[in-house]
C-alpha cells in the first residue's frame, strides 16, 4: 500500500508528447490513482488548455512542469524507470515486468523521489531518453504470429502503469456483504419450499428433486442474505395462500 | 495465466458508449491482452469507421456485434459482472476490487463465456443494465477528501480490467466449480418467476419486491448453477400449472 507522501514522490515524465489530449488522459490516471507530479519534456510548448480529456484533473496540469531536457527532468530522482513495449529495440537494459518492477518503485519511493517516463505514443522513447533509465518496465502484451506488436495510447498506457503500482491485492468485498440469513430461517425456507413441492404435485413427478436433504442442499446454495431470505418466505407464503384458496 | 480458449470466452459489452474514438481505444486494449469478442448494447448504430483509435484492433471492429438490449448481448454468458466507479449508486451488488474479482472471472472463463459489461462515460451502466450481473467488479480509486469520485475514461476502464484479467500470478482456482447457468436461462427463470408474483398477488401487496429489476437482481444474487437453474425452472413452471388449475 502506497501511501500518499510516496505517491508524491513518483512522478510521471513524459518525453515528446504532442497531443494534449494524451497529456489530459495521463493527468486524469493519475488523478484517479492519487499521483501528482507531472513533468514534461518538449522541445516545443504544448497547450494544455486544450487537454479537455483531463477532466478532474486540471490541478494536475497547472502545477505540470515544462523541462527542455529529459536530465533537466529527472535531476532529483533516485530511481529512473523506462517504459517500452518489449521486441521493440534491442535489449540494452533489463526489462522488468509491470508486476515484476512496480514493486521496485515502491521501494525507492520510500526513501526518495522516482520518476516513470513514458516517450510519445509514436516512436516511443529515444535511445537517448532511455539512457537514462536504470531499467525498464514493459506491460505485457500478447503476441499473435506475424502481427505487429500491438500498444495502447498513453492515457492507457499510463493508466494500466499506474494501477500496477497502487495495485492492493485484495480478494475480500469492498464495502459490507449483505448479513447472511440464519439457519433457523432458511430452514423455515427448506420446510415451505418441501410443502410446495408436495403440494403443486412436483414432488410425485420428481421425486429425486424433492428430497428433503436435497431440497435443503438447494436452498443452503444460494447463500441467501437475511432480506432476501425473508423476501423468500413471504413470496412462498403468498404462493402457498394462492394453492390453498 | 488465460488460454487462448478461455481469452476468447470473455467478451467484453459497451453498453450505450456514442463515441467512436472510445470503443477504438477498447478494442486496441482488447487486441493488446489477447481479448476479441466486442459486443455492442445501442438503441442506434454507431460508425465504427470513424473509430481512429484502434489502430491494430479494426479485425475486432469488424467482427463486433450490435445488440438492442443487455438481454440479448449476454444471453449465452454464465457469468455477468458490471464495472461502476464505486460510492456512486445505493448498494445492491457485492461489489469486488479488480484483484478481487478477475480470478472469479478466469476460473468462470474456464468453462463457458463471461461477460464484462461497461457503461457510457457520462452516466455508467444503468440501474436496469446492472440488473442483468450477478455482481460488480471496481477499480479501486483514489479518494480525495470532498472531492468528486475520479474516474477514467472508457478505454483506460478497458485497459486496466484487461490487464487485472491477464496479469500473472499464482492464484489458482480451488476446484472444479459447477458450470453456471447462462443469463438466458435466468432471464427465463426472472420472467416466470415474475409472473408468479403478479399470479399470487404478491406483486399487488408489495409492488417493492415485485419491480422487475428487483425481481432480476434477486434470481441474479443467487449464482445458480446451471442444473440448479434447471431445476428451478421445471419447478416454478409446476407451481405456475398448479395456480392456473
Amino acid at each position: 500500500m502506497l501511501t500518499d507522501a510516496e505517491r508524491s514522490r513518483i512522478c510521471v515524465v513524459l518525453v515528446r508528447a504532442r497531443n494534449p489530449n494524451n497529456i489530459g488522459a495521463v493527468a486524469r490516471a493519475m488523478h484517479g490513482f492519487g499521483f501528482t507530479d507531472l513533468r514534461l519534456v518538449n522541445d516545443y510548448s504544448v497547450s494544455l488548455e486544450k487537454a479537455r480529456s483531463a477532466i478532474d484533473a486540471s490541478d494536475i496540469l497547472a502545477r505540470s512542469r515544462f523541462f527542455a531536457t529529459v536530465a533537466d527532468a529527472i535531476a532529483d530522482c533516485r530511481l529512473v524507470v523506462g517504459t517500452t513495449a518489449v521486441g521493440k529495440r534491442k535489449q540494452e537494459h533489463t526489462i522488468y515486468t509491470l508486476a515484476g518492477g512496480a514493486p521496485l518503485i515502491r521501494n525507492a519511493a520510500a526513501s526518495g523521489p522516482a520518476a516513470l517516463l513514458f516517450g510519445s505514443e509514436k516512436t516511443g522513447l529515444s535511445n537517448q531518453a532511455l539512457s537514462h533509465c536504470q531499467w525498464l518496465m514493459t506491460i505485457p502484451m500478447h503476441q499473435t504470429p506475424g502481427v505487429r506488436h500491438a500498444s495502447m495510447n498513453l492515457g492507457q498506457a499510463a493508466a494500466v502503469c499506474l494501477y500496477e503500482l497502487v495495485r492492493e491485492s485484495q480478494e475480500t468485498p469492498l464495502g459490507i456483504l449483505p448479513s447472511g440469513a440464519t439457519a433457523g430461517e432458511l430452514e423455515r425456507l427448506t420446510e415451505l419450499w418441501g410443502s410446495l413441492l408436495d403440494a403443486t404435485g412436483y414432488a410425485q413427478r420428481r421425486p429425486a428433486g424433492a428430497d428433503p436433504d436435497e431440497v435443503r442442499r438447494t436452498i443452503r446454495r444460494l447463500n441467501l442474505s437475511q432480506s432476501d431470505a425473508r423476501r423468500w418466505l413471504g413470496i412462498l407464503r403468498q404462493i402457498r395462500w394462492k394453492i390453498s384458496g
